[in-house]
């Protein structure tokens, strides 16, 4: 019982740590934040990298007198690639993001069969390929190289999850700071293009 | 007179050439003979190319009961970016296609400040960034590299249309062939990467 107020107060401290730790981000999504660092990348004349817009097939449009078309009716199509691309020193970037609330693992379903094989094409013809996965959780992202996705995806096609120990061992752990949010460029540089330029 | 049969058959002759050389893409709209032509890429492991979705404001979507997702009301939205992205052996490729059926210019309205803008932040991180531009009435195309559309889009703000002698001054004619049909690559391999490799 003498201990009791000692650890309630380091569990205190540990969660104003936390607290301020995320502070930044705080109630974004991870898309959200995706999006802000790409828009920071952007504008620094760092990086151009887009996400693509939602694929939709449009079977209906109305054109209203005197004011813009209005599609009446559409349908979400499946994304055939990946949702982020762009341009970094000349190299072809192309990423997938996706976050999980579980704690230990994510969802293969995640990645679509047509996704993949999109990867697979991306690293044939020498393309930056990868994927952000985030652990809302912990608030903690990972940058895992496409190759190791890939390749956990044909070996482990009955499972159903990537465990987060996979994800440890292959990928890179992305520290979330103010600006950019999620500086995967970083960690692109460092350990994805090993030194190349054109 | 004596020469008049000479002059029919020659003129007929031509005729028969120049639909000879068309043949394989009569019908097709520059944008379907591009999109066979990423396709030719794609299943031949020669390049990743992609048409981005068309983007669009989704305003309103009905959840029917035991189908899929219904969008109601949405609208077009101006692209900011160009149409077609992807990746040729780790080169970062960026371009837009324009078609007119004016046979000396073509208009200035086809490019907005915005994708001008793209193009721009894409040649600042050293992507292949160009437009394919196709003469319909003549079935002609030209690559002209983005430098040099940019670089009249400011010096000639004013003009509402650039000149066919501008484009065959900067840019390259591109043979149309069977297959692939609008074959750009090899005149971004010859020209815009001058035996770069990364």
């Amino acid at each position: 019982m003498v201990n009791y107020p000692h650890k309630l107060s380091s569990k205190k401290k540990q969660e104003v740590t936390s607290q301020t730790k995320n502070f930044a981000n705080r109630g974004m999504t991870f898309e959200k934040m995706i999006n802000a660092t790409n828009d920071y990348y952007l504008t620094h004349g760092l990086a151009v990298i887009h996400k693509k817009p939602t694929p939709v097939q449009i079977v209906r449009v109305d054109y209203p007198q005197r004011s813009r078309a209005k599609i009446v009716e559409a349908y979400f199509r499946q994304a055939s690639t990946t949702d982020y691309s762009g341009v970094y020193e000349g190299f072809y970037i192309d990423f997938e993001a996706k976050e999980t609330k579980q704690k230990h693992a994510i969802p293969m379903k995640n990645f679509h069969p047509h996704q993949i094989r999109h990867m697979e094409q991306v690293l044939e013809q020498k393309g930056i390929c990868f994927v952000l996965l985030h652990f809302s959780s912990y608030q903690e992202t990972y940058l895992l190289p496409a190759l190791d996705l890939v390749r956990f995806y044909h070996q482990d096609m009955g499972k159903k999850s990537m465990p987060l120990d996979y994800i440890k061992e292959f990928g890179y752990v992305i520290e979330q700071s103010a600006f950019p949010q999620i500086p995967y460029l970083d960690t692109v540089k460092q350990h994805l293009l090993g030194g190349k330029t054109i």
